[in-house]
């Protein structure tokens, strides 16, 4: 099926179950070799996570696809750990995670398994890719997510991506017909708020079940990710492997405490 | 005991019950009226990760200390988000995380639980700082850990952080006198590379553990946290809420595919 020798290391956090990456297998079998390392369960919600204490199990897995596909019993950071330091023999030449049943644009970006993943990628240097789905529904239509994938997964393939960058691309639920095309955005500025609702006393532990809710606070900025999501646009945004906040680096160097002197 | 009317929130990700957070509770407890929300048990290497499948119990706790301590049956994300939306009747002040046993340094900045409890705070726009040790084990000593801390708390109540940063604090272990300072530093380039070792097959499931060792991609660098914290200072990275890489924005704009034109 390859038509051509670039190794694609394919994953997800909604499980290798999920209709999300199996669109993703489909286009990324167009473009290179695919191998699948993928969470045996769903693992939203799990970020960076790491199995620390625990034993990390890993099988092989068949569901039709002529490819190497394996079930990860750990976390999304965990596959592609596994994936390149012991089931491939040569990094991948690019990592794809998602499709997300989801968005993961704004502050989701902090808790996203899909994002954690191509940055884990990121961080070995390999060009990596998060995708999302404005749509939670396990059977969400990804006909036009597959080909906004096939085309970026192409570009980053022939043009590459900066080292210690990895994307997170977010995609509206629309048609190709009034899709308004791809953009580069920044994160909105903004936070969950969530609303903990009481449950349950059992044993002196009470217990809540948690709703949240995104709030927006530059909902007229035009060149943020959640805009470009409600109008239309394909959302890229350039997330780095650098955390360092260089805006304020020099500012805060200035206080006499940050000074690097004895006290 | 409170010196101020500051409320200050404090977690961490190895449990209520590590030393390292008694440290915290200590020095907080001379700078203000303190609040203690922290997990039941060990959460170190879960990152962002937030309990989205299950319900959230919590319950009270006491150890001694003449404060209000509530035990989280969830992450360090869990612990800030039901603290700032249900215990507390207003936001705290300040929210400290830590004194994490063992570092955050460099790209441990992803995996670390402490740190993640910190930038949550911050995306709520709360002044956060989260502090580790570089020392494992359960009985380190967190003396100059707890000098550090005063330091740097009094500083931030006293002239704050900028909106959407917060600190993470690494110490070395060493001796007050053969300090050198706190420094500003940057996140050194590298990763954790891991091996795998495959421990017992069993119903077709392989299982591994793990063992893993920082690649530091530039060890000669003297601006970076890695560096400070092996040359006895104190490194002190801020970290933004905004991950977006503002470094190749334009750059990655002005490619044919991102222009935001229909294709």
């Amino acid at each position: 099926m390859s038509v051509s020798n670039k190794l694609i290391l394919i994953t997800n956090d909604d499980g290798i179950g999920a209709k999300g990456i199996k669109k993703l297998i489909d286009v990324a079998m167009q473009l290179g070799e695919v191998i699948v390392v993928a969470p045996a369960s769903p693992m939203s919600g799990m970020s960076h996570a790491i199995s620390v204490k625990d034993e990390l199990g890993i099988a092989t897995y068949q569901n039709g696809y002529n490819i190497s596909q394996y079930i990860c019993f750990g976390t999304p950071v965990d596959c592609i750990k596994i994936a390149t330091t012991k089931i491939l023999k040569r990094n991948p030449d690019i990592i794809l995670s998602g499709i997300n049943h989801g968005l993961n644009s704004a502050a989701s970006v902090f808790y996203s398994g899909t994002m954690a993943a191509a940055l884990e990628g990121a961080l070995k240097g390999i060009p990596s890719i998060a995708f999302s789905l404005d749509d939670f529904s396990p059977d969400a239509d990804f006909e036009l997510s597959g080909k906004i994938a096939e085309k970026i997964i192409t570009d980053i393939i022939n043009n590459g991506l900066p080292e210690g960058i990895a994307l997170n691309v977010n995609i509206p639920v629309t048609s190709f017909d009034k899709l308004n095309g791809i953009k580069i955005a920044r994160q909105a500025k903004g936070y969950w708020q969530e609303k903990f609702i009481e449950s349950k006393e059992d044993n002196e532990v009470k217990y809540y079940s948690v709703e949240g809710e995104f709030i927006n606070l530059e909902p007229d900025a035009t060149d943020t990710d959640e805009w470009a999501i409600k109008n239309n646009y394909v959302s890229v945004v350039p997330v780095p492997v650098d955390l360092t906040s260089y805006v304020y680096f020099n500012e805060l160097k200035k206080r006499a405490i940050f000074n690097g002197k004895t006290f």
